[in-house]
């Protein structure tokens, strides 16, 4: 029986009801042989409480005084779980992220982890403690001021943990039951994932699914270090994100062809019009947005109109990113050249996506026979390797999931599977 | 103009407003020239509201994680107030207890400070910061662990980080106007004090009077370091505490005969009845007492009388403590042999405190007189070079703190100075 970190969210510990269920669920993995390390986020509504009553005090809080700020949030709900656990008659310790060794770079409220030197815990837990460690903080390698590693920064904590302390699993329980083939809220029909690799699941996340962030799979695939992400409502076993597929009874998960369809109505779409086609001129759109501190996520050019000789770009952002971008092209529409702006909020974005796409042929045609069926117009087209995403109208987003879910096989009620015929991809 | 500590209590930061008030003052001394420290406690009722929490979770919380706990509340309280100050365009940085080297010995929830090593906060100042402190809060010598000083323990980070930064006062600003005369909710008429010495201060202090703690003003005398204590509502001048008069306009403050009346109704009184008065009893009683680690404050043993050879052993403590002493006392009757024990907690404490009593022979007299010609009937008289205390009823205790107010010519509209007549003190 080795070490396992376990991670619990905040709507797990909402209450001091909550916070005693959890106590119980940690004790038993103790007394199953376990040394435990829980991770643990900011009772419920809190930290967005603190952020209200920041604003009404400062409409631009600082970056250093903002991380102070919120990591009281999970001081508290860390220190109340170390009491209920001792109260159950097992040792615990709680420790802030400084505490725990989690050691960041400085830049505050999405700090990345740079080292963690997990020492005391190491300590507690040779000393028999249950070690309780306060999510999403650290502490700046420099400076030694208090960080935050951004919203869901508590899942990249317990992974990193888990990684330092060479972990056999990291449990990250939430509210939902896994990792589904879709939204649950949006497919009703959709199933949980048994099994996904690290691959899939990264693109899952960059792809609308919020069950986990990119960037937590991304540090468990980099050290290896086995997901299982699970309810901490119910005792089910739940969806296992690793790099080799795990046993379940006596036969291996199989891989499955469609790990599942993922969609994001977060995004807006740019598109900047009358581009003369000539070499540079989309290094001079990019740069733009780039030293703007923008992130994109998907571009597209068309193709030239041979009249004209000008062509359009469009690329989709974050619609909370989407002022600033127009504002940054619009400075530097002079040494950019272009005739004008479009900006669209009104889109959304579903992807499919699973590592079978590589080996089975069709897998496009039948997503795109899929939305035409459901009458889904395609604005934009993008794909990765293991994935395929369409920008749709917003208004279509559900019924385009649905109907890509079902036409994968992916329905709960569902046996048949596809066939996937066609030539290419 | 040198270098001020101020310190600001949970109710002059309960609210948004009150954080953005309290960051204008600061900013204010800051703009006068000072370099500025400020200490300050957890927003209004957020400490009460997390040891409700605790006690959801746990009957008995473990002591480590209660302070882990409690702390989150000047951390909230802390970093607002920084974000308020930069907010009016000012450099301010905030710092935990731990941040502020703060060190304590390891008794949780009463953790004493044992040296203060201020390095972050005096680099802070010279980069011309305000340095915003969270207060009670400090970190273990040995285990490094988060520890609270207990109760007004803020005002003691701030008398204390004024001793290491070798500050010119420490402000302790509250919800009223300084230190008064006696109780201004009982004596209408009590007056706030100009000047008062460590000494006087310290006997009112341990005789009820609230608006300093012991602690904080025997750690003031030590390192004789001014405190002014005022309020954070209006600009007035409040009360000065230190070990010479202070000058106001171009006169001395005159050390006043009697500095004020305290009273105190949150003692018990225990009564051990028919005890041998014999060498080694009372060792014996209090032998037992202080195993339990509790606090007593005035003892009185009766004459014994003759025919028996029984006397009586009557005692003060705090009311919370008085189960725990009766337990005590009846687990050891056998060994120190009494016939039996009275609990009384319908008891009051009045202090008449005042340095000039030891030059002002009759003031004795004069605080009895007034004591009884108010009808009040006196239990236990104890006394110090500065200070006599009696204990009566506590439905007596508001009638005589007037009475002997009155008498001793402090009440706010009356000039009259009392005569002093009598022989012997």
């Amino acid at each position: 029986m080795g070490l396992v970190v376990q991670k619990y969210g905040g709507s797990s510990v909402a209450d001091a009801e909550g916070i005693k269920r959890v106590a119980k669920r940690i004790v038993e993995a103790k007394q199953n042989g376990h040394q435990v390390v829980v991770v643990v986020s900011a009772m419920g509504d809190t930290t967005d409480e603190l952020i209200d009553l920041a604003e009404k005090v400062s409409p631009m809080p600082a970056g250093r005084e903002f991380d102070m700020l919120l990591t009281a949030g999970e001081r508290i709900s860390m220190a109340l779980l170390a009491m209920a656990i001792k109260n159950l008659g097992h040792e615990a310790q709680s420790f802030t992220g400084s505490q725990a060794g989690v050691i960041t770079d400085s830049v505050h409220n999405k700090a990345r982890i740079i080292d963690v030197t997990p020492g005391r815990i190491r300590t507690a837990l040779d000393e028999g403690n249950i070690a309780i460690v306060a999510g999403f903080q650290g502490v700046s390698q420099d400076k030694k001021d208090i960080t935050t590693l951004g919203r869901g920064g508590s899942d990249t904590t317990a992974v990193a943990l888990a990684a330092a302390l060479d972990a056999e699993v990291c449990e990250i329980y939430t509210d939902v039951d896994g990792v589904f083939t879709a939204d649950p809220r949006v497919v009703k029909k959709a199933k949980k994932i048994d099994w996904i690799s690290f691959e899939d699941m990264l693109e899952l996340a960059a792809s609308g699914s919020k069950v986990l962030l990119h960037r937590c799979v991304e540090y468990a695939r980099r050290y290896n270090i086995p997901i299982h992400v699970r309810s901490s409502f119910s005792g089910l076993r739940g969806t296992w994100v690793s790099s080799e597929p795990i046993e379940q009874g006596d036969q291996k998960v199989e891989q499955a062809i469609i790990s599942g369809v993922a969609h994001d109505t977060s995004e807006a779409k740019v598109t900047v019009v009358g581009v003369p086609d000539k070499p540079g001129e989309a290094a001079a759109i990019f740069r733009a947005i780039s030293d703007a501190e923008i992130n994109i996520d998907m571009i597209v050019q068309n193709v030239s109109a041979a009249s004209t000789g000008l062509t359009d770009i469009s690329f989709t952002l974050p619609k909370t990113e989407g002022r600033k971008a127009i504002d940054a092209l619009e400075r530097n529409k002079g040494g950019i050249g272009f005739e004008s702006l479009r900006y669209d909020d009104q889109i959304g974005k579903i992807s499919l996506v699973g590592a079978g796409m590589k080996t089975n042929p069709g897998v496009t045609a039948s997503f795109f026979e899929a939305l035409s069926d459901a009458g889904v117009n395609i604005e934009l087209i993008s794909t990765s390797e293991i994935r395929i995403s369409v920008v749709t109208r917003a208004d279509d987003v559900s019924e385009a999931v649905r109907a890509v879910h079902s036409a994968f096989g992916l329905d709960s009620d569902s046996d048949e599977a596809v066939v996937y015929g066609g030539t290419g991809r």
